[in-house]
């Protein structure tokens, strides 16, 4: 905590196997780190069989002597726990622990993440080693934190082992208590599902036509991300008896079927994330081309990870080509693009900055998977780029502890999230939103928060922005209804797309009229709904804006009181109402029958005044992003050149551009890639 | 059968699931459903758990105290057989009741149908249900009828549980007595397959390049329709025992591997059909796009049906929008595409129509395929589109009971069928054909039939078709070519496609000159023949009219007095007799080289004069379908706009409107899905 | 051998399966077919049930009594070891000889080539087998030669059976000696891999992400290879021991995960492929038809097959339409299509040629896989051409045992084969260039052979290239290495592509600066490299050609004395050395930083001048191939029209017709699919 977030400058550091190396490059490579500007590294991570090479046989010298070495070097270090690859004698004489393919096949030793959470087995050995190691290694000087695991939930976010259909029972019957309370909420009626007894649920298994109960499904998501989250705990208990003041534990990544928010509260001091948005110029990056955001989607998931905890650490910062030799090739950074993704990262609130990795791996599934330095570990143009980052993180070092300001939060939480997943309607019109919207966001220079609705949330939390974005409120609770009324009531303004109120908690449908629990704020009443017959447009006319209802059309009825600002424009719906304004309470209520593309979300935010907070002090083309952070005050504009284009931008008022030191104005034009970070 | 078919008016009726929704609603919802013109409803579908929650613990309450609501509120029912849905106490006991995958992966609870013919535990339990639930409710007044299972053959129509090998070689030693014979027909002599003992045959498992020998899928198809057959008996020779005079038995769908016309002969009295044109704008269905034909696809399909039995009922209508919550989403039917489907419906043989589902489902796998009321229930659009369906079925009532007119009879047998489903040549030709002549039919108003050849096929039934098309008749019998022979030979024309008289019952090629067992009647020997090269097109001159050879060439050599219509127009074969007619005894037999596209289809309807009947008192545009019902000299003349755009029809001769009692003539404006129906 | 090969004629036979027919046909089969000129039969393939119809009781009379007639007809045999197809009681008595899926599910009875090579169950029973069968079988007089089993590896070329485990481990042992030496091979430090013992190893099983360690796969290749050489060794040494003095062992194919080198070296006189051009017209064929290269693309195959011992035979040559009823469909043979593919095969260097099939199948998977006469066996266009080809055989006979003639050589290694088949980089590399340069060889007429680096290589095998063409050369040893520099030293030209000195024998990338164990005599150092962005070009400015680094680009620093021929011309690197030439003993070594297509590789046929050889003496268009075999200072050139279209050619010197016995020179037309062969 003390050294990487939360002080007046932003550290580098860069991932390391030491295990990977001859000793004798060590001390060599850590000098040469050093000379970079990099303070920290990451080790350890699978590193298992280096302090138990077999079952009940310790040894800590490995990692004695590096550490040694490190202290030498004044190297500080993030240690990690091994759990994320069990050892093959480990799986071959348990393979109880594997996870398991939905069909029963178990996945085996040799990539990575093969365990289950909910093993008895694996939960024994993990509490040993994690103990052991915890205990060994927490009190060297160059430890100043610690990685749980490695990407908890990636590789795969479904467990189909033994163990978890235990575990799930487990979960259900401490959720419904009795059989019959399941029943209801899973709505077994249909489809003559009814159990007996908890002993007839399993997770998901094969079922004909892939076509498991949803409700079922929904706890089972819901499940995983209590198994996972109890793992982190499992395990940041025991490295918290042993870790010196000040030391962290964080974890990396963020994945699916995981309340990432509550694994956080639990268990993390901070949240750390790896970022590569490389991949959007890779072999198989179709899903991010269709969109136009290529590299800046990874501003959406740098998004996702402040809205956790605020500002966070990047543990793994491209600095090489990716790729596995099995899939996801994507080209060598350019020149530029490095830093160009570093400042993406510290733009939306990253406050240290770890690069993956020192040397690429010349052996394995990751021998693409490149590092900063080529196999032979030569001198090259990426690590030179490292070391003028470094210099850059220098000019900027007030940035760090300041926070992303934006005026506009899209509301989200796990539920939807997950129920969006396993339902196909759902997922159409949230993909279509999160998409659209974020489109919008990037290309207006509109900055955006998300916002997750927790049983923790203040409406404070709400009140500081002017609009909330609620896409699509499928599954509302009651707790949920109340707090979005609260924040209405004080004066925000709620944007709500089709489908809100639709479900419950369980992911049973309302029976009330839609929007169900929304209704009364909304003041619509949806009287027919469809989706949208694919090869269709369903048009809105707004003022003199067209629009698309994307997706699907709720066709609404005002209340008495309530606007309507839009009606369908085209199809055997023209002249329904679309959109529908309601006062309430000193703020106001805007219902929108369907889903938001990068247009019509454009339009909103240009309607609702929100789009682009710096226009009157900059022109910036639609190439280039521009993020806020702010403190004290102070305030930081980073504009990023994500084009292979020079760029020009116009400041119509003198800056300070903090990477020379000097002020600025008017036309200025910006290489490929290149960043620049202003202050105001 | 007295209340549903062969009266003098057209029934409507919904489905209904009472354990889905509180009882209050009970009463409530009969007497909606009343007001609407609904008279009867179908339940206890999927309700294995509402008479037997525990093995051996019967109650029969739940529907008895429903039973007595709709005596008192005069609803008529069809009640249910439940054994498409096995309770999960019994799948969890007794696994080996389930189907499997071909690899051996059992299908789990939770979707339906996951259970398998022929395990003996299963057959035990559904004949203590079946006896215990038809013995309890069949006297009861309210009930007029029963439907065995649902949709049998639905979601999965191949079966590989232990239970199927044992059943597979029962069947196999029925057939052929010895192994020896098998062998014989089996050609295992190919790839070393023979077989010393039935003990070593098995239902198709997994095989390199999943290739199993081809004439013991065929055999294996014939399994599975013997053995679904055989369970539709054994439910309905148990509610015979019960049922009241004049109550009937049916089941519903039409799904795969199953002789439907052997199933109804020894099972129904009649066959219902599950009616849902609303895929063909969803997300799923590009493969009904490409052919033009959209919802006009169920035409075919409708038709299938008729073929069965003549007149028919529709056991679901659709009435809402469709979809599961993991596939098949479509959009809401648009206003008047109800009407449209249900007039679809009855134009082709439908007499009795049972929209599904009332309400929409709150919970489950099919919480999107909607019925006609929404979650909440309110009154809506839908519903008062079918209460005004019901004023039409008013109108229209004489209708009933009147016959589907055809002149073109489209010959088809189940061994061509399952055949063309596990030979790939087999089935571009036959796919190709059957949606070109489709096509064909459908935008010229050329009214076509089915015509399956059975055992039980007499030549009178072949003999009413002006006009009868055996697009492949690649499998033929001795006893199928017979019965062309004399159609022929007493003045009908035969039109025959490529690869006419290649195999045999087996699968097994012939060693005779093609066209084989065809070759007296059609004068022609195939000389040569070949697949199109994929992106060639193969054209043929015949008269004036160019036409595509599609997907295969056949070159022909007549025999004397065989006359050559038409011969291929270009590639190498430029000049081959491709299209030849003989006389035979009254009639006449034109054999034609290729496969049938849309456009060569027309030509042939052109050509044979029996295209669009109704061309000199109408003009249609190819959006409208055209078809005609007759009874006791009346005829009655469906017109239905398929388009969202309004079309204009004329009528060239004064005939009466029967929605509206009145004389019509001249030009008439069909808005978008509006339907006409004309009495003459 | 002495019958086939090396003798001054070329032999015609044809593939018959007499158990596939009725006696009485055979004797009439046999006279046909001598009176078409066909001199030999294979038999006996896939006829294990013929041998031994049950487990243990052994029966010769079959092939007794055909090769009697054989033998009274004067035709010759090929006789067939039936390994592919083991009998129904067999693998139903013992499921363990089963290959199996990945995933452990047994590929079953019913297909072919579904056994595993390594059970020692299937060992014991092919070895008793074949020692029965040859003992009895191989003294007949008209028996002149053997084929091992059928198309070793086809199918499948991947082995997950536990036997295969089990010998993986054997095979390890016997590599590394210890599992300390394999974890290093291995790389097992990545991600926690290590092994403790040879038992924690299997053969790849189901992995997260499909994604086992690839120096494992890259072993688990070479094993599969080591298993199909013993399994044909285990054969040919017991033919061996009973064959006459002349007969010859051979086996057909060529297939993955096999050192074919190998193979032929142990256990083969000479090897015979397979070739079925027509699949490029076929349904299944867009890989094929993307290149451009269609029917051409087997000369690519035939060149593979020539490299393994020099002149080689057909054992099956397409003879009409291909296709299994599930998969494959392709056309019939258009008029001069068989006569083409034939030539094609001699001209790349087949002395006989064996037509598949006789007659049709008329039962099993193989329906569609046509012979030369249809299923009813009747003559046909098809016999007519494959008799006139018998007359053009007479016409060229001293073809026989000349040799194909060119003067670039494109280097392989099987290290190189298998690594960029589980390499995706290294597949999208070597894919493109082999493509690349295939096309260039066939479009421009340049001759190429392909040379594969092996322990038994000798420079002198190399010396007579005058180009050698290593594409990528990723996996160097120092024994290649060194191979390779004495080549040059003593004056060759070698051209290097991108990646070249990547990675050892192990598949572990090089710490050396790239290319490796190649810098020396390459005088260059890769600096930098990238994957080029999916969309993106990398143009290449060479002179004033201009031509593309497909797929990657290495940016080169050259030594001093090497010389910058071309730099890039667009993008980040333009101007940097993209093309470096070396001169280096008394040749030179050319890198180019990128992969060969087909322009790239046309370039460098014409600035290595090397680019048709014929040019002086013959105008061919594009269309048409030419190849060139001699012998004893005669030259034949074939030229092959491809093309549907007549395409004119010109020859500029008098010369001599092989079909006609003519002189002829100046314009030629050849009409579609015409073959010329001519004599110099």
């Amino acid at each position: 905590m003390s050294f990487l977030l939360n002080k007046d400058r932003i550290v580098m550091g860069v991932d390391y196997y030491p295990e990977h190396w001859d000793k004798p490059l060590w001390a060599e490579d850590l000098d040469r780190m050093k000379k970079a500007g990099i303070e920290f590294i990451r080790i350890a991570e699978f590193s298992w069989n280096l302090f138990e090479p077999q079952e009940g046989e310790y040894t800590y010298t490995f990692f004695d002597e590096f550490l040694e070495l490190c202290k030498e070097k004044d190297m500080k270090v993030i240690f990690c726990t091994p759990t994320a690859t069990p050892p093959a004698w480990l799986t071959d004489k348990y393979p109880e622990v594997l996870n398991a393919r939905q069909d029963g096949v178990l996945y085996r030793h040799g990539a990575r993440r093969h365990y289950n959470y909910n093993s008895p087995i694996y939960q024994r050995f993990t509490r040993n080693i994690v103990e052991r190691i915890a205990s060994h290694y927490a009190p060297h000087e160059s430890i100043i934190g610690w990685q749980i695991d490695n990407e908890i939930n990636c590789e795969k976010d479904e467990f189909y082992s033994e163990s978890d259909t235990i575990a799930f029972r487990e979960f259900l019957k401490e959720k419904y208590g009795t059989i019959k309370n399941l029943n209801k909420a899973w709505g077994t009626a249909f489809w003559n599902q009814t159990y007996t007894s908890f002993s007839e649920v399993y997770v998901p298994r094969t079922t004909l036509s892939n076509s498991t109960n949803p409700h079922e499904v929904l706890d089972y998501k819901r499940f995983v991300s209590d198994s996972a989250c109890r793992w982190a705990k499992l395990q940041s208990d025991i490295i918290r008896k042993y870790i010196k003041p000040g030391d962290f534990v964080t974890t990396n990544g963020l994945f699916g079927n995981l309340d990432n928010h509550r694994m956080v509260r639990e268990s993390l001091d901070f949240m750390t994330y790896d970022s590569y948005p490389n991949m959007a110029y890779g072999v198989d990056s179709h899903f991010i081309e269709t969109s136009g955001l290529r590299d800046r989607f990874w501003g959406l998931l740098l998004d996702e990870v402040r809205s956790l905890k605020g500002n966070f650490g990047i543990m793994e910062q491209q600095s090489g080509a990716n790729g596995w030799n099995t899939a996801m090739a994507a080209p060598t950074p350019k020149p530029g693009q490095i830093t160009l993704w570093t400042m993406q990262s510290i733009a939306h609130g990253a406050d240290f900055v770890c690069y993956f990795r020192w040397r690429t791996c010349t052996f394995g599934t990751e021998i693409y998977w490149h590092g900063i330095l080529d196999y032979s570990g030569r001198d090259n143009r990426r690590l030179k780029e490292i070391t003028e980052i470094h210099d850059k993180f220098a000019a900027i070092k007030e940035v760090s502890g300041s926070e992303y300001k934006a005026e506009v939060g899209v509301v989200e939480t796990y539920s939807n999230k997950f129920d969006s997943e396993l339902d196909a309607w759902h997922k159409m019109i949230e993909t279509t939103s999160k998409t659209g919207l974020y489109e919008a966001s990037q290309f207006t220079h509109t900055p955006i928060d998300y916002v997750y609705l927790q049983d923790e949330t203040r409406v404070e939390e709400l009140a500081k922005y002017k609009v909330l974005i609620y896409p699509h409120a499928v599954i509302v609770t009651e707790k949920e209804a109340s707090l979005l009324k609260e924040y209405v009531e004080n004066g925000g303004t709620l944007i709500l797309g089709c489908r809100a109120g639709m479900k419950d908690e369980t992911g049973i449908c309302s029976q009330k009229n839609m929007p169900g629990l929304l209704s009364d704020i909304s003041g619509v009443e949806v009287t027919e709904f469809s989706l949208v017959t694919p090869g269709e447009k369903a048009l809105v006319s707004w003022d003199d804006d067209e629009i698309e209802a994307a997706v699907f059309t709720d066709e609404l009825s005002p209340s008495s009181g309530a606007e309507v600002l839009a009606t369908y424009a085209n199809r055997y719906n023209k002249g329904v109402p679309a959109l529908v304004e309601n006062k309430y309470g000193k703020g106001r209520v805007i219902y929108f029958g369907g889903a938001f593309n990068r247009h019509s979300a454009e339009v909103f935010f240009k309607k609702l005044g929100v789009i682009n907070p710096l226009s009157e002090i900059m022109d910036i083309p639609e190439e280039c992003e521009i993020a806020i952070r702010e403190k004290e005050n102070n305030r930081y504009i980073f504009v990023l050149n994500y084009s292979a284009e020079a760029q020009e931008i116009t400041l119509k008022k003198d800056m300070f551009n903090m990477y020379t030191s000097a002020s600025c104005s008017g036309k200025i034009t910006l290489s490929s890639y290149e960043t620049l970070i202003l202050k105001q």
